[in-house]
Formats: C-alpha cells, sequence, structure tokens
C-alpha cells in the first residue's frame, strides 16, 4: 500500500510529539518537517526522535520558496506552528494540498485566508483537535438541548505553569452561550497535563462529562485522525467538531 | 389549560416519590393510585404525602374489575409496581391510554403482554426512567462507535444494603457488548443513592461519562417527561432510550 | 441502660433532621425542642416527624425563663438554631450541661458568650459538625506540611440555590492559609446536596480529599457523636476539628 | 555545599526516570548505574538522558567485585532493578551505607537479608515509594479508625497492558483489613498512569481519598525523598509509609 507522505510545521513541544506519532504510523511517511529557526536544519526529526532511519528533513521557513511544494511533494499538510504559520503554504493550498491547521486562535486576517484556501483544497481548522475533547463539546451541545433547565459549569483543571485560561474551555463555554466570567472555573496545581469537565445538574440527578489528557501523543492521533478524514473530500473548510458531529449523527443507535 | 389525569400503580418509596412529583406539577391531576395492599384504602395519596388538598385516592388491586377505568377515567397510566402490575390494566391499554411502565424486569410473558398492548396504545417500558440514565447509555454507545478501539468499563456505585448488581449498569454493558463479569464494578458502601460511570480509555485520553442520582425524584420527572412525550404519539412500544436517542438526532449541532 | 436525655434548640430543615437522628437512636431520649415561633407549640416533635410515640414537646422562645432548665433537665443541649440562640441558654450552661453549639457564624459577642460558658461547662462549637469535613480539614492541614511544595486548591459544590460561598469551605481556605478570592471555586447546579474537594496538585502526582454530602442527616449524627464526646469531659471550650485532631494523633498507625 | 553521591541499581524504565531526577536536583551527585545487561556499557547515563556533561557511568552486574563499593564511593543507594539486585550490595551495605531499596516483592529470603543490613545501616524498603500513595495508605488507617462503621472499597486504575493487581492497592487493602477479592476493584483501559482510589462509605455522607499519577518522575521524587530522610538516620528497616506515619504524628494541627 502507497503510504500518506506528510509535511509538518512546527516542531516545537507539540509538534515534536506530532511528528513522533505520524513516525510510528505505518500507513504514513514523514516527507518533511518545517520550523521557525535554523536549529537542527536539514537534519532528519526522526534522528532526533530517537529513530533509526531517516525521515522528515529539518527545513526553516527561509527555505520555503514558490517551488518548495513542487520539489517535495506531499499528500497532507499538518500545521502545529503558530497564528503566521499560514502564510507559507498557500502555494500548496492552491495545489489542492489537504491542511490540518491546529492552531490555537487565528485574527481575523488569518481566517479569511483559510477560508480563501478552502477554495481550492479541504482545510480542517481546529484549535484542539483531540477526538475526546470533541466528543465532549458536541455531546453538551445535545444534552443541554435534551435537558434545556439544567445549570452547566465548566471547570479545567492545568499545570501550575499554565498562565491563561484553557481556549478549549472557553470555546466549551461559547457554543454552550455560557458567559466565562461566571460559569468557567479554572484549576491551575501541580502537574496534570488537561483535564475538562463539564457539570449538567439537576434537580434529583447530576450528569458529568469528564475528559482527561495523559500525554500531547493525543494531539498527534488527533492529527493522524483528520488526514485519514479530509484524503478524498472535497474542497471546504471543516472542523474536528463538524466531523464529530458528523459521526454523531451516522451513528446514533436504531432500535 | 385542561389538566392530564394519571393514574399510578404502585405506591412503595418510589411509587410515593412518583406520586409526589405529580401532585407537584399543575399540568397534572393525579386522579387515583392503586396499591397491592389495603393499605390506606380511599385515603387520598396528596394528604398522606402532606398536601393539603384531595388528590390521588388510594384503591387496592382487588378494586380493580372491568368497569374501573371507564368509572374513573385518565389520560395515562404510570406503573411503578412490579412486574405483575401490568395483568391488571389490559382494559385500560385496549381503551387506548398511554402507558408508561418503569419496571425493572419483565419475563417473557409480560414482554409478550406488552406487545399486545402497543398494538392499542403508545406504551413505553423502560428499566430505568431517568433523563440521565438513558442520556448516558445512548452518548456511549454513539462514543463506542466513534472510538472502536477505546477500553470500556463500567463502575456503578450504591448503598450497602443493595444486594444485587444495578439493572441499569448491566443493561448498559448488555446494549454496549460488553461482558458484564469482565467490565462492571459494582461498589456497595454506606448510603450513596446511585452513581453510574462508563470510562473510555484511549492511550492518551481518557473520556468519562458519569451520573449520579441525588434522590428518587427523578423517576417522578422522568415518568412526566415520558407521559408528555406519549400523549400525541400514535399507539406503538416505546422506551426512553429510543426517546432520548431521538432527540441525539433531532439535536445534533449545526454548523 | 439510662437514656440521655437531650434538649434541642432549632426547628428548621436541619433542626429537624437533627431532631429525627436523636430520636431514632435508642441511647437518646429527645426530651424538648425550641423554637423561634408558636407554630406546633406543645405537639410532640416525634409526631410531626412520623413516630407513633410521644417525645421532644416543642416550645416557643418565649417559654423559656429562669426555671425552664430546672423543671425539664436535660444531659445535653443541642444549638441548630441560629447565632442569637446562645443567649436563651444561659442557665443551662451555668448549671453545667454540655452544649452542642452547631452555628455557622457568630459575632465577636456570641463568640465571647460562648467563652463564659465554657468554664462552666463542656461546650462544642463547630460551624460544620459532620464528621466527613472535619477529617478532611485535619487531613488537608497535615498534608500541606508533609507536601509543602503542592497547589492547593478547592472547589465546593453545592444546589443552585444556595446562594453564599460554602462557609465550610472557607473555613478550609482559612486553615490552609489560602486566599478565598484565588483559591476556591464554587460551583453552583441542581440539587446537589454538597461536595467539597481538596486538590494537592505536584509535579508528578495528585491527590483529591473529597466529601460528598448525601443527605443533612450527617448532621445530626455529628452531633450523636459529639454529645457523646462531651459528656464526661471537663468544662472547656471544644471543636469538631480539634476531636478528630485529637483521634487522628491516637489512631496512627504503629508499626 | 557537598553534593551527595548517588549509586543507583536498575536502569529499566522507572531506573531510567529516576536517575532522570537525580541528575537534575542540584543536591545530588550521580556516581554511577548498574544495569543488568552490558548495554551502554561505561557510558553516562547523563548522556544517555539528554544531558551536555558526563555523570552515572554505567556498569553491568559483572563488574561488581568486593572492591567496587571502595573504589566508587556514595552517600547512598538506590535500588530499583528487581528483587535479587539485593544480592549485590552486601558490602556496602556492611560498610554503612544507606540503602533505599524501591522494590515491588521480595521473598522470604530477601526479606531476611534486608534485616540483616539494617544491622549495620538504614536500610528503607517500600514496594511503592511516592509520597502521596503513603498519604493515602496513613490516612486511610485513621479515617478507619475514626469511622470504625464506614464501609470501604479500593477502585484502582491503571493502563490496559498491566496484567496483574495494582501491588499497590493490594498492599492498601491488607494495611486495612479487607479482602483482596471482595473489596478490590481493577479497571484496566487506555493508558492510564495510575489512579488510586479509597472510598469510604457512611449512611449519610462518602469520603473519597484519591492518588493519581502523572508519571513515573514521582518515583524519583520519592527516592530523593527518601536519602534525604535516612542520612543521619541511626541503622534500623524503614519503610516510607512509618516516616509518613510519623509526619503525620508531628504534624497535627495544634489549636
Amino acid at each position: 500500500m502507497k503510504q500518506i507522505r506528510i509535511g509538518i510545521f512546527g516542531f516545537g513541544k507539540t509538534g515534536k510529539v506530532v511528528a513522533h506519532e505520524f513516525l510510528n504510523e505505518s500507513l504514513f511517511t514523514l516527507a518533511w518537517v518545517v520550523r521557525k529557526s535554523n536549529q537542527d536544519h536539514h537534519k532528519y526529526a526522526s534522528r532526533l526522535l530517537g529513530h533509526e532511519f531517516d525521515a522528515g528533513e529539518i527545513f526553516s521557513i527561509e527555505d520555503i520558496h514558490n517551488g518548495f511544494f513542487l520539489e517535495r511533494p506531499v499528500d497532507a499538510l499538518v500545521d502545529f506552528s503558530g497564528s503566521t504559520g499560514i502564510y507559507l503554504y498557500k502555494k500548496a493550498a492552491e495545489a489542492g494540498i489537504p491542511i490540518v491547521a491546529a492552531i490555537s486562535k487565528y485574527e481575523q486576517e488569518e481566517i479569511n485566508l483559510i477560508k480563501t484556501f478552502s477554495k481550492y483544497t479541504a482545510v480542517l481548522h481546529s484549535p484542539n483537535i483531540t477526538l475526546g475533547i470533541n466528543v465532549l463539546m458536541v455531546a453538551a451541545q445535545i444534552l443541554q438541548k435534551i435537558a434545556p433547565h439544567a445549570d452547566i459549569e465548566i471547570v479545567e483543571e492545568h499545570f501550575k505553569g499554565k498562565k491563561e485560561t484553557s481556549g478549549t474551555a472557553v470555546r466549551i463555554a461559547n457554543v454552550l452561550g455560557l458567559n466565562v466570567e461566571q460559569h468557567l472555573n479554572s484549576i491551575r496545581v501541580g502537574g496534570i497535563v488537561g483535564r475538562h469537565e463539564i457539570i449538567f445538574g439537576m434537580p434529583n440527578q447530576t450528569i458529568r462529562l469528564l475528559h482527561e489528557s495523559i500525554s500531547r501523543a493525543a494531539f498527534g492521533q488527533g492529527a493522524i485522525f483528520a488526514v485519514k478524514y479530509l484524503l478524498g473530500q472535497p474542497p471546504g473548510l471543516y472542523t474536528m467538531e463538524t466531523i464529530i458531529a458528523e459521526m454523531f449523527r451516522e451513528n446514533i443507535p436504531v432500535y
């Protein structure tokens, strides 16, 4: 079977773990990685991550010129860099290469750009690309409709060093129409990787939807899931949330 | 607005709480209650439950004769008695009165009978009629399809005195195709009203769906929900689970 | 065996449950109950709470005169009324009757009064008299000393209608030296009876101490525990917390 | 300040993490590591673990001869190897070097040997050396004494691949006198690092003591804690549990 060739933007803490996950799946071959700095220039991501083979040659953003994507063709692009990474792969988008943009926060200008891209190719943008968080997000919206009188609160727990409120939790609050100041509770202690809880309180019963992150590899698995989904999809703008919502629809139990 | 007239079978611990919930909702009027024994014969359930008005005259099962349902017409029947209660309201079913049968366990004979009833009227049978448990049940089945590689375990916690495994937990295991011996864990301590947890373990993340019962009134609220739903439905066999599954389908978020 | 005679101040929601618990324990006899209003004057608390015997004659606060405690002697006083209840039983305190004051919040004046009482008799004052909460409070203080670098957060969950922050949670924050604004998180949803969680986050592990209330009867059990303890103790000021701390000391495992 | 010289036995998954933790603490210098095989012979553990300096030269067990501990003196020994590692450092023990043996399970013969060692030096043996688990263990024993009527259940959750019951959970059951078959519940799903919960159920309240492992580094931190404690202690047999119990005693809150 022909392997799916992947190019990754971003080689920070999460980017490395994501590269690692793609390297471990035989379905994929990691073609290259683009990082901001010149560090480890032309080395192989595979070697840096402890593998005994060459894969994922490392380029700097200065290496990206008009011919880059022609000379080093990939079947899908995965972006874990930052909000400005998107400006680098306009050519790839126009050439119809599917894109997974796992970027926490875009400004309006980049959102416009991604919409332009989506005319040429399948583009998926999600601030949190893990399966579990998106399952929670969809289930919570349904539950809110089924039990409209339930009181809802969100609790998110992360390691002490995480300064800002969880963007994922803010997103959950937004889709549920909850005021962040009032209904989002942030706990910062020790080394908790990530824990999101949505509490539905009714007079005689409580429902809790709970997601616990064990490792950042969940982001890599989410990206793998997203790439597999995008291949074969028509051009358009996708999110993990819409994919999961669609999967909910297709998997409603039949009696 | 015309009130919905309710007749209740069963006046045990749960039956009383259910009667109480119907008495508290102005949409309903409690016409009568049928209990097994002659205790409190012809008294009013409302008075016994601390209300200052007359409602829910108490009858014994010996009072049920062919004309009972004609003389004391109701708009819906709610059965929290036991597996044999069903034999008492054949006439009512044939007359097209909607029935909510919240019975933990029927033998084949009673299942056949309920199917017969369902030709004449809308019959809902659910071993656990609470909203929350059925939401958990439907969400778990969908999640199992979305994340087929997740390991699933069920933990149910109840008060020390509850001898048998939670029928609800067994039902959850069954719909998920899980071996009860291997994947259902029962905790019996102190006075826990009821807690059901479904754990989905993936390599890098864990999802937990959790339902905590606060009081038996949740059964009354479930019965109210079921009665409202059944009124206006065509004859047929319904379950809370199918209703909730349908509500999932209708409330998938649209983007 | 001679029964312990109890007098209760307060017959509100909690007071009733407490009376109920004392009525259910054969070690005790409920001599009387004093309530603010004239409601149910001279009726028996036992009858109002569904028992078939006479116990706990109900008096109004206007009935309390100098001779009251001589005419209706008790072995211990239990106060679940309010911060001003204390002014009623000065005579009883001076006569050496042990007092359990389960009052959420006293002003300085009442604190002074209780100190005066403690010269004559054993007085226990605790805003939360449940065993579990006091166990949590003591264990948390020890744990904070053992793991001084752990980050600590408190989460308290209660029913939607509870307007104010849990006094118990504030007390926990205070004994741990935590800023209430920063480290105390309040969740208000549905019908949750009461849930207090203390989270100790360390870089590689998390410890959670969790207390869940099932019913207000826990206050009655706490009062029973307190009365049993106070009988036989010398005059002085006690709290549930100091008693539990003492029990911790006596029960450190020996190897 | 003079650094504390450490020798480590064992360089498997946990041994590596433990070495890593010692390398990160400036109070310590890692003198050497002994592993079973000849792999990475005479390389530096520090280099293998990504550090840019030389520390922790790697020896095989075949390198251990009578003069080993004289030629390469350390201030404390830490053993994360296996039950037979103990036979290698008899000479070190006789020379009075403190020993931390974090071995899950010893047979009687090794228990006897460790007792012999404890005549010459301070020896600490604990199957689980994390602070949190030992805090749970001590707190649970105290709580059982304070609330003797509480029902107790243990739930332990670990990754799917863990075949056997958690030795730590078995140990908790044993100190609480609980039948493992009846009161210990094991959940095996996905990638859960480790979670131990002790549930105390009372009629009106539930207390839960919960420990969640985030990473194996907790074992390294536990070893560091143990070494610091042992230095300066007289010869004898210690356990983390006894040390934590002693810390409980010293930190009972005073009012």
